[in-house]
């Protein structure tokens, strides 16, 4: 697909348990799917573990490669959320107690103990915007790194604030068509369609259904005429295959 | 987490489908269990698209950096299956057709077209082991890089016959206490309870539930006698606050 003028993403998924297998992310497609919306396509993505040197290391390489980059996870209070200093050992800026945040997280009361756990989600790094979200602290946006909370229902709300600082281009879009046919019974033609076609990405999706296997065929790009005149021959040559279609 | 004698992985997870948000992958949760079973332990994972020269540098990069690397997706008849062939690039391997592979896949009768898309799928590098899926064409091992399917159940299969011959170490175990606390509360003393236990990783895993925030503690380390003394400290601490446990 044609990548003139897109606006590109990498996404940073911080934390052992997803590593380890404890926890399912399901952060990644949410935000694909939003910053799409706002013309700004996840071109990559990471995982790593709470390390600082490799939060650090990972942060620089991706911030230099891609126009902005988003981290979930490692932004609470206790000793393995350090997401936050990472950002501000890689972007060189000190950490500083945001008042806002500082006099929102004062308002429960509690033992200067905990009290001063709690404080550590009020430092963002020196320049950063908030990314607020309604019932709790909040990320922060700092140059083109954009740090939000693990939690899928605060890390939403959290994106929600990003999205329209971001300057994105024309969204990706896409048409699907699935039917009771095989990758194999489609490959040369399809392979053929995508030669002709240099300016929109088909992608083949095999699943099983019902003891047989079925196609999503899937053309993407940014260009919605384009997309209905391939996704039309893709009908016509699966029509021409006999093959069965369906709504999955 | 003290890291003597582990064996580690990188899972690339290969596929424009995951990138976009169209397809919730769920192969690392699985890969990362698995893998842990057998003694390995998974350190990093990318998401990367269908693009030749990203997967070869990505997988160059990864196969120095880690004891194996696990890719899955890509490995199909289609135009957008080039796994195979990145592999061969990375590993200066000339690619042929598997025999045995090709036996399989020719037993079934299609078309001169269909049949030569089918049988790309028997091609693997020189010197690659199969991974044999009971019922369709392998994937591969070829020295620490293992090939397998996106499709889950596909990939499940091929993961089977990988595990044997991993040489792997110890397992990560872990043991989990979870309470009505915040993160806030039990911070200070989780810190110093980590501190003293430098040989366990301690994670803390704040949720939603009914209305307030609920912590999952999470001890891992390879030494189960350990692990039951600082869950049992952690334990006693919850109680000191007096936490209401529950089983999430």
């Amino acid at each position: 697909m044609s990548s003139e003028a897109a606006v590109t993403a990498c996404v940073l998924i911080i934390g052992n348990e997803i590593l380890s297998g404890r926890t399912q992310d399901v952060n990644l497609a949410h935000i694909a799917t939003e910053l799409n919306e706002s013309g700004v396509q996840v071109r990559e993505a990471r995982v790593i573990p709470d390390d600082e040197a490799i939060i650090v290391a990972t942060l620089n390489e991706c911030r230099e490669k891609y126009d902005y980059v988003l981290t979930t996870g490692g932004i609470g209070p206790t000793h393995d959320d350090i997401t936050a200093d990472c950002i501000a050992i890689a972007l060189n800026r000190p950490l500083y107690m945001h008042p806002e945040l500082e006099a929102l997280l004062r308002q429960r009361e509690a033992t200067a103990e905990v009290m001063e756990s709690r404080l550590r989600m009020a430092r963002v790094p020196q320049g950063a915007q908030l990314l607020r979200h309604p019932r709790g602290p909040a990320g922060f946006r700092v140059e083109n790194v954009a740090v939000l909370a693990g939690v899928p229902g605060v890390m939403r709300e959290m994106l929600k604030s990003l999205l329209p600082t971001l300057n994105g281009a024309k969204p990706v879009r896409s048409r699907t068509v699935t039917a009771f046919v095989t990758e194999s019974q489609i490959a040369a033609p399809l392979t053929a369609l995508q030669q002709r076609n240099a300016d929109v990405d088909i992608g083949s999706y095999p699943f099983p259904r019902d003891d047989r296997y079925a196609t999503s065929l899937v053309v993407r790009g940014t260009d919605e005429t384009k997309l209905d005149l391939v996704a039309a021959e893709l009908t016509g040559l699966i029509e021409s295959l006999g093959g069965e279609f369906f709504t999955p």
